[in-house]
């Protein structure tokens, strides 16, 4: 359709090699760059601008729904950290410490949070002494530092940006509605804007957060089959309460716990949306995630009509609200159609001489590489059908990719069969212990143990034990 | 006019302990809370929402003039830190450094960002090849972590949020022209949103930034006569550019180094609101970054016709765009006023019994408290009015503070007595020798050298020498 090559020489197939067509993309699409210290990428503007627009999506679902914004400190002192003993079993090995302002050592190491459980807590023990301060609702958005050895732009970093909810109830039943309403509000940031069908339950105790009673989480299917933790909601129940003794006093003047949950999504979405949507042209973008909708380029810039209607029509979108590029630099219209397909931006608009004499522009949707030539005056009333027919047949593509390479294993081959072909393979199992030799013989870890629990097999095929719970199993990042 | 007993127990007055009032109120308005490291606070909800509208007025005007959003690496190799030796100097003694992961010490230590001008620099020296790659308009919001020894919220914090801005530009002009923008940017925020006239001007020598060529600052005026500087611009010439080999090949294919910008505004901004608006019954909340514009009180909350149009006045309003809290708790309307008085929420609207009747409410202003009885009907249609002249009127309230509080100094007495006075003096000096002569004899600091230079003594009154330059003169935060 267009001269590709010059872009694409710099891309790896994705089918080739499907990680190192994703490094190229994040370098190439200008998403990201390395740092000097390794972990520790820098967030471009283009891939920065994603997350803003995941950012301001979600905290409007959120206000809707009552939470609050508020900002706690960026360290934690490690006798605090200490305080929940499963918790910093499960972070302690990946800290990084602040000992010493260069001059002066400090008299206890501050830990950079790697999530910030303990500090909540700490100010919950504070500020609710009454039911009537309850619930609270608390969100912060903020880069939280994890040691981590092995590290992959937006996947897993010892730096990461994210949002973590953190909040008090009075009762075992409304934190567990919580932590199962915030599930529901990341499925719906999967439909409404990043076009990803998450696949949803809760995870095995051997899956679950360090101080959690139950975990869920979203879970993506990447396009090499792998799956790919999008975010998670815990219910701590009043484990983190006995350990900061954050009580109040109930209606009838009763001291009770109570009930917290927590939850993040971080910018590992980014990495998400890469994985689900991209081809081997660069980036696909879901329209209303996007940065740049819709890219304006001029064919024979220097012809006065060319230039007048270019700019007309991008005043025009702009003022639709459309987020806009006009792209009238020197450079060709080759390389420019390569590069705008490279970043993903949903729809090329090309204004040339000919078409115009017709009155007509074309127009280039990504996500199908289509051509559309449509009257000028129709663009605008055309755009909102097709960014939202391009964002539907994008989840629709993902959701079907999704069932297509989801399996039922009645014996434990067949597994090891699906589980080398890729995708969701779900099973009955007897329970940790099966789990642990699943991992062992095929790498796949259980993703989640999806809500509709109909039985596959009554026996478990890895133990020979009785089934006790149906679970799905996936390679994962 | 209202029983104010409750909160006022609490609140110092503002006349005297200015410092104790400010302190009271972080805490008792729920602005702020300490946390278990020193310097480090938990912005709470109230004061974190002042936070977010000051970021969304001023992230707007930042994209509207073509600046980009990136966000850089928390961490700065202390190698890297060290590359531009007045930089390096300026910061070395506060900067807090990552040295362990607590299971194994890290081969060099990691500075926690006291600011990002060597991260900036380092991407800008991989990313800048041409001209045609300039200008670069990065932005960032985050915290960094600044180890002072005395922390007041909001005003001096070991760790703050902040937005930083840095520019590199292909020509001195062009780099010089951005300091001052962002500066004009800088004192809108303030005319606009905060309703604080903002003197500008360039610091001395011996005040600007470590590194900077030209520094120039937004300087706000306390009700106690004190200044606070309230954001920086900083143009650095190629001083990094050189540090940081940062060139661009120019139109003539030579090759050049670029000229580079800083620039920033923190939530010390809050502390500005606080201090220049307060009163002795709490905060006085300019009504555009208020996080509440307007709380509704139904008096006798139960009677139904008062539910039902405190109900319908709470949606109407909220459709309308407004910031509006509806209060029908079982607390007592003493109490609610005292509340949102103390919180500073710009409109109390009371709605009774028997002012519905005549189908009319009570609505008090904050800034002048002052009730205004209206019919029903005109509240939506009045807000905008009442809004703008709310915002109008403490502008120029605080306008009217700094002209009464700016002095012009004749000799070294005149000078000695109007800083006890407070507010800001201005005076020609022969430059450095005289400051710290100055600082030292009276603890008055350089505020700015303002952009009119019109000379008041040709002599300088403290050196006794040649008069360069007229600088004004606080003592400050």
């Amino acid at each position: 359709m267009s001269n590709n090559k010059k872009m694409n020489e710099a891309v790896t197939s994705r089918d080739a090699d499907f990680a190192q067509w994703y490094t190229d993309l994040c370098l190439k699409a200008e998403l990201m760059d390395y740092s000097d210290v390794k972990g520790f990428i820098i967030y471009r503007p283009y891939g920065y601008a994603i997350w803003e627009n995941i950012q301001s999506h979600l905290d409007r679902n959120l206000k809707e729904t009552n939470h609050q914004n508020v900002y706690m400190p960026l360290v934690i002192p490690e006798s605090l950290f200490q305080k929940e003993k499963d918790h910093v079993a499960g972070f302690a090995p990946e800290t990084a410490m602040i000992t010493t302002t260069g001059v002066e050592d400090l008299a206890e190491r501050l830990i950079v949070r790697p999530t910030s459980e303990t500090l909540f807590c700490t100010h919950y023990n504070k500020i609710i002494n009454s039911y009537r301060d309850l619930p609270k609702l608390y969100n912060q958005w903020c880069s939280v530092v994890r040691w981590e050895k092995t590290t992959r732009p937006f996947l897993r970093g010892k730096e990461f940006l994210w949002q973590e909810g953190h909040t008090a109830h009075a009762t075992e039943v409304e934190a567990r509605k919580e932590t199962l309403d915030i599930l529901q509000i990341y499925k719906d940031l999967g439909k409404d804007l990043l076009a990803i069908p998450f696949v949803t339950g809760k995870k095995t105790e051997k899956e679950k957060f360090a101080g959690a009673i139950d975990t869920y989480s979203i879970e993506a299917l990447m396009h090499d089959g792998q799956a790919l933790q999008s975010g998670t909601t815990h219910y701590f129940g009043q484990n983190f309460a006995k350990a900061f003794d954050i009580t109040f006093q109930d209606e009838k003047n009763q001291q009770q716990f109570v009930h917290q949950t927590s939850w993040g999504v971080s910018t590992r979405l980014i990495g998400a949306v890469i994985m689900v949507h991209g081809d081997d042209e660069g980036l696909v973008l879901p329209p209303y995630v996007a940065p740049t909708q819709v890219v304006i380029i001029p064919i024979q810039s220097k012809k006065e009509e060319v230039k007048a209607a270019s700019s007309h029509l991008f005043t025009e979108l702009k003022k639709a609200g459309y987020r806009v590029q006009l792209d009238d630099t020197d450079k060709s219209a080759g390389w420019k159609f390569s590069e705008y397909e490279m970043k993903g931006v949903p729809v090329r608009i090309e204004i040339g001489p000919r078409d115009l004499e017709r009155n007509e522009v074309t127009l280039v949707t990504r996500h199908d590489r289509t051509k559309h030539v449509m009257k000028v005056e129709d663009v605008l009333k055309e755009m909102p059908i097709i960014l939202r027919n391009m964002h539907d047949t994008m989840y629709d593509r993902a959701l079907k990719h999704v069932e297509a390479n989801t399996y039922q294993a009645k014996n434990y081959d067949e597994f090891k069969a699906y589980i080398i072909k890729g995708g969701y393979v779900a099973m009955s199992i007897s329970g940790e212990e099966a789990e642990i030799q699943i991992k062992k013989d095929t790498s796949a870890t259980a993703r989640v143990i999806p809500f509709d629990q109909t039985p596959i097999t009554d026996i478990c095929p890895v133990t020979h034990k009785k089934a006790t719970q149906t679970v799905w199993f996936a390679r994962a990042y």
